[in-house]
């Protein structure tokens, strides 16, 4: 590879550009303002957008009509550092050895939105334009859960009109197999919390006549399933879109199975729906997930209350066909259905997005999957989903109208949001390579004017 | 009343003898010996005992052959004051208002022992002797959970030696109602913990392939009881000795019931085995209540983690016939029958204590019955268990092999362990008049040499 690309890449990765931290928000200000001119120096038109929190960075080349619009996602903040006894090298200096970067931000996101600015500029040296109109939308708060972002994209909704979203900000599912991620699953979250004596009592004087909160607790999180791992709550699979024939083909093929989610959970054993694949209940499947539960003494030895309340967090994972707002309310009806009279339910709802899905083998997807062919020679393209949520996708559709494509970039074990975080020069490479090939494949899939 | 007894009790709620902070080690001090003079000014042999705590106050009467032995127990240390700001008067001053004695001590103990000793020093000067040997035993760590006093006995066994024990240091079922408790839980304690994987995980990248271990804790609880409110655990009642009939007629008359109950817990509805009498289901079922749980994110706002560990603290309240060794392996094993593959569970014994109960209608019991009607004129005794476990009684019986009678004296509402403690001074001299009639009483009862 040539020096400029690295060159480029540890200049991005030397800006401490922690959002969730105000000490670094001239770390931010610096990484944004360099940003802005590094995209004016492929030649784009780019600038900075201020919101309430940290500015969005926003390029776009010459518009023409009657192309696609491609709007490439990504941020430029990244997750503090600590703990920073653990980091082998200093988190801002970007560290290179046998080809891999080690740096705060180099998988997330730096490195891979480097990538699409990179094959761009790359593009435009060598042919004077590109295929398509190309909006880059970089913003500073992803790690803080871009508050700013929706409301922006609300109040610029004309400025951003595009036929879709590019986001490479994810892992490839195994290292080397290029990864196209067409679907995510939603999640609905919410508080429940059982109330029964006004205080803590003495849990001999009263246990035996006055419910223990925390045995409801327990009785109410115990009735979310069923013994074979299914949602127990009625109504919950109402409308759940069963995994496609061929995207159970595909998965069963994929360099990811049960295996490697045993190795990388440290669990004893997988479980869950055990009668469906591990791929279909991550992707495909929802769930009532305990994050949080908590009641009575936590404290050393004991202490013998019945406690006066005790409280869980749930969330629960949704697919496509389920509606967040009609989760919600089927879980509440169905705790306050188990709950008996002894005690008092509050059930406080709290974030949801719904379910996303996209198709990787039409339109868009089937160009995604010939550029990927194209950026990793010889490799088979992984077509997969996510169990987890990414709301952005949601507000993307929401707000634009628009799908998403999740290409991934950096490795399974590239350490996003812990010490030591890694991307390798080559994915750097392959993420060029996969920008002017996405772009080139979207141009010609598009309908001639 | 006179004023000497006033005098005496206020002397002795001055001390601040608080045995749980070292602060008030020099109160704790002082309170012990003023005590060993005040017995001593009563007329009995009186001694200070040192321990690996604090010292025990040991005092008796000339003992005569042929004659039943008494052992009088209390405890001259008190709770903490905490929280301060929320007692009306100072709390080692012992405000006297409307015959009520308010200070930290009052009720929980001093009222109750300071009965006793004017009870002898009364009998002693009217008669010049005392119809029973009678030895008192004050220790200065019941607060605290007596740890010094069964290395006390088991060191001091022959000097011990008596018939039975007498204690006043419970609440009266009812204000003004005499109240004889001849039965107590016992409680068998352990803290259950699951581990799932080897760290929190993202709970929408695993969710439905890993098993939560919070989850499983909850059915873990959940199975732990029947819809009816009775205990799951195969061989939990096994040997339990049902409540008699006469209890069951006794206690259906008592100025305690569902109502009073409820009140005092403030809970919506009242519980548990629905088909026993609430008296049947606090004195004379076994019960088993979580204490404590805990697992996963406790914050404020959402953080989906698929948890890799969860934990709960549970005692198990034990009636007559049941062994709390036992009890604890059925438990553990049940736990285990019931755990999946998919999670590791951990079990640690804790403390553990047998029930107690001893006859309230035949020798002492008898005799303490009389001696109740003779110090309430009027007043129907109330015959009552307690629901809650005093090692002590355990230890007595364990060590001494006697049984104890349990004389409460203070209110069910005297705020033991609370700020704004009370003692009627009624009820000292109720207390007072009790003592020499149960020496009387016991002395009467015993078979004639």
């Amino acid at each position: 590879m040539s020096t400029a690309p690295l060159d480029d890449f540890l200049k991005f990765l030397s800006f401490p550009s922690v959002s969730a931290d105000s000490a670094y928000k001239e770390g931010v200000r610096d990484c944004a303002a360099w940003l802005v001119g590094r995209l004016q120096a492929a030649g784009l038109d780019a600038a900075l957008h201020p919101t309430k929190g940290n500015p969005v960075v926003v390029a776009r080349n010459v518009h023409k009509p009657g192309r696609p619009t491609v709007l490439v996602y990504g941020h430029y903040d990244v997750q503090p550092v600590d703990p920073l006894p653990l980091w082998k090298y200093l988190p801002f200096e970007g560290h290179v050895e046998d080809g891999i970067v080690t740096a705060r931000g180099s998988a997330d996101n730096k490195g891979q939105i480097l990538a699409h600015i990179l094959g761009v500029e790359q593009a435009l040296r060598e042919k004077g334009e590109l295929p398509v109109n190309v909006i880059f939308l970089i913003e500073g708060e992803e790690e803080i859960g871009s508050p700013s972002l929706a409301p922006f994209l609300e109040a610029n909704r004309e400025n951003f009109r595009c036929d879709g979203v590019v986001i490479s900000d994810s892992p490839m599912i195994a290292p080397g197999v290029p990864t196209l991620t067409y679907g995510l699953r939603g999640v609905a979250a919410m508080e429940v919390s059982v109330f029964g004596p006004a205080k803590d009592l003495h849990s001999g004087m009263y246990g035996g006549a006055v419910v223990n909160p925390a045995t409801v607790l327990a009785r109410l999180i115990a009735s979310l399933h069923r013994a074979d791992g299914s949602v127990a709550v009625p109504g919950f699979y109402d409308g759940v879109q069963p995994a496609a024939d061929w995207e159970r083909e595909a998965w069963a093929k994929l360099p990811f199975g049960p295996e490697q989610l045993l190795a990388a959970s440290g669990a004893p054993a997988l479980g869950g729906e055990d009668a469906l694949s591990v791929h279909e209940r991550l992707w495909a499947r929802p769930t009532a997930e305990v994050n949080g539960l908590w009641g009575g003494y936590q404290g050393e030895g004991s202490k013998t209350v019945l406690p006066a309340e005790a409280h869980a967090k749930l969330t629960f994972r949704l697919v496509p066909g389920q509606e967040s707002a009609k989760v919600l309310a089927a879980v509440e009806a169905h705790l306050r259905a188990q709950a008996p009279k002894t005690v008092r339910i509050e059930v406080k709802p709290g974030h949801a997005g719904e379910a996303y899905v996209t198709s990787p083998i039409t339109g868009w997807g089937a160009a995604a999957q010939a550029a990927l062919r194209t950026a990793f020679p010889g490799k088979e393209v992984a077509l997969t989903r996510e169990g987890g949520s990414i709301p952005i996708v949601g507000d993307f559709r929401r707000i634009l109208g628009v799908d998403t494509l999740l290409l991934g970039l950096c490795l399974p074990d590239c350490n996003a949001h812990s010490p030591n975080e890694t991307f390798p020069l080559e994915n750097l490479e392959a993420g060029i390579r996969l920008n002017r090939a996405l772009l080139e494949e979207i141009a010609a899939s598009a309908p001639q004017p």
